[in-house]
């Protein structure tokens, strides 16, 4: 961060604002929005001072900053939210945290799709769904580049062996493929997936629900520290912010909005994972998840999921690629061996299974058998002869031994799966 | 069978047609169609004969009938074709099997939608999907009856523990519900789903690719004489027919038609369920699957079905009779416990999550730390020392214990999975 940058104004209003106001607040969004974040906090500052009582400024929204003010002890006025944002980028400064700001290059412009669905009213965290005011950032890359190709792997903390292992092949699949792993640095599934694109070679960014400093949970620091080196956190809090529990689910919002769509892993019923998934429909972007086992509580969420229209079941990266990847990048269809059903015209699968593997029968016992006609019987018998599925002799067709046929013994007497 | 019945001209012309032609041929079912199954039977014996060459039957299909009748010993007219009848009738009434055609009451009317799909040219098993001519039944209750309300569970033979126990699960449940559970009488997945039927004290149906006299697997014996005398074991091939593999994809066509829809269980890639389950799509049946883990080979097809348009995911008996059953038959949905978020308003949740369990803080502290303003936090907590979540001191605001919250500890410090 160099001097310049540290005097922007945009980025110092921005700076407090963050400070001030918890992520995802619609009403100072339309604010910022409508007049820029400059005016926006110059407005604010002056309704919660008591300046001016008729600016649009809502109590709620004015009683937060007079009480952020008093717990960062600087007065309700501009010159107090200058001190914010300078202590605030000092902070960041010293941790060696860059600030992107919308007004940036790298700032990833795909989170602003959240104005679409943003609005008043409703829960906490139906209101909480405005873009991010600014973000803080930790390692390596430009926010845009490393997002504009990313999927989030989310799911369970109580993940199953089966989840953890299904999240690290994935992410580590997707890496490979130069894909961005985006997930929330919890324990179970975001571990696992964090740990697969890392292993994978590739990127991976954690976007916490907790200051940039803070990452959360303490158990995986070691984690955290090697995404900072080789990866990206991400947060929109300021550092030293909590992991309060509310804040999971505001920070849901900007992966799902941030990445081309989410894959769920492993979640119960009721998950933050799910909420993650819906957000993500919301905004048109391809929700995603992996079934299991119906017999496990932690597949329940990924198959309520699956039931709702537009969710795509995927179970390898080349799938969730197919999903949310440019035209043309399509997932390889599993396909069984090859039978002699499969090159076989109609009559031909139709005396071959009349034909039996020990006991030779005569071209009109096959032809009865098979429900042809003997005519086409002995026209058909002899094709089969060349193409050494059946064996002729003087009392008449069986079917050749296996190492000559290249299949199974006794396939073609059996029915299939 | 009373005397009248076996007189019937309708009935002997279609036994003696099911006995000369292989199920399925689209020709035979269009002349049948056009003209009655009398007077097809006549024009196919005369184009046979040779008596007449330029009738509507094809080499293909008067060849069949030739060789058909060399192999029973019968001449091939009229005469013969009335014999073959005679004595499928008698060995019917021998093995107490009835035989059910269009013409009876208890008649399985859904199989005729095999009209729309049925075709000329294409492979055998594309051509082959004409309605049946006629029906072995054997077992209690009327076709009909039986069918209207049922789906099929299919999969496959090479189940696994897990598969066999889902199928088992899903079919007791809906037996129990009074749903008929109609499968192939195979290995693995079809036998579990009888057994479980049977075991749920409900109605299930066998439709096999044999000559009912003769089901295949000779070591699922016992289950087929249950069924037999719990259930139902239909065939549309003339008894003593040998379970020639091509015979297991025609009769596919029957499982999807006769039912509501088929629900695959367990599936490798490569699979006759798979086919079944894309006869029900091509017949506006409703195709369903089950999940399981995807490093299983045996739920593979479930989920290549999963992502094709149209099929849905069910987990449990109730899943599927929503689907199938009509309108106000709806699965509960799952649900977690309930928790302090889920009653409490927006803010009254923002504050909770800033009250720490151990130590107390001030309403302006807990203010600042939600992001909301300090009179917003005066008004709430009161409200939450009512609700019982929170405790309140001379030192401030801290967290009720658990016996007291009903709720897990420190739930509300804690983010969400």
């Amino acid at each position: 961060m160099n001097q310049t940058a540290d005097r922007d104004p945009d980025r110092l209003a921005r700076l407090a604002l963050a400070t001030l106001v918890e992520p995802g607040n619609r009403e100072l969004g339309q604010l910022v929005r409508a007049i820029g974040p400059v005016s926006a906090l110059g407005r604010a500052m002056a309704v919660a001072q008591g300046r001016s009582a008729d600016g649009p400024i809502s109590d709620l929204l004015s009683g937060t900053i007079v009480a952020r003010c008093a717990a960062a002890n600087v007065p309700v006025s501009g010159k107090g939210a200058v001190t914010l944002a300078e202590r605030a980028m000092e902070r960041a400064n010293r941790l060696g945290v860059r600030i992107v700001i919308p007004e940036d290059a790298e700032w990833p412009t795909r989170v602003e799709d959240l104005v679409r669905i943003s609005r008043s009213g409703g829960s906490a965290i139906d209101r909480d769904t405005d873009p991010p005011i600014c973000l803080w950032a930790r390692g390596v890359g430009a926010v845009a580049d490393v997002l504009e190709r990313s999927v989030a792997l989310v799911g369970a903390r109580a993940a199953t062996d089966y989840g953890v292992h299904v999240a690290a092949d994935l992410a580590h699949d997707l890496a490979v493929r130069e894909w961005t792993v985006v997930s929330g640095g919890a324990f179970g599934v975001d571990a696992a997936a964090h740990r697969g694109a890392l292993n994978g070679g590739g990127m991976t960014v954690a976007v916490l629900a907790s200051g940039i400093d803070r990452p959360y949970p303490v158990a995986n620091a070691s984690l955290f520290e090697r995404i900072a080196e080789e990866g990206l956190l991400l947060s929109e809090w300021p550092p030293d912010s909590a992991p309060h529990r509310i804040r999971f689910l505001t920070r849901n919002r900007v992966i799902a909005a941030g990445t081309l769509g989410p894959v769920v892993v492993e979640a119960a019923a009721r998950s933050g994972a799910r909420q993650t998934l819906g957000r993500a429909r919301q905004l048109d972007r391809q929700a995603m998840a992996v079934p299991g086992a119906i017999v496990s509580t932690m597949s329940i969420g990924c198959h309520l999921e699956l039931r709702e229209p537009g969710t795509r079941l995927v179970t390898t990266a080349d799938e969730v690629i197919e999903e949310v990847g440019r035209i043309g990048e399509l997932a390889p269809t599993p396909r069984g061996v090859v039978r002699p059903h499969d090159v076989l015209d109609p009559l031909g699968a139709q005396l071959l299974d009349a034909v039996l593997p020990r006991r030779s029968r005569t071209a009109e016992e096959i032809a009865a058998a098979a429900g042809v006609g003997g005519t086409e019987a002995r026209r058909g018998l002899p094709m089969l002869v060349a193409a050494g599925f059946v064996v002729a002799s003087e009392r008449g067709y069986r079917l050749a031994p296996p190492r000559t046929r290249g299949d199974t013994p006794g396939a073609a007497g059996r029915p299939p799966g």
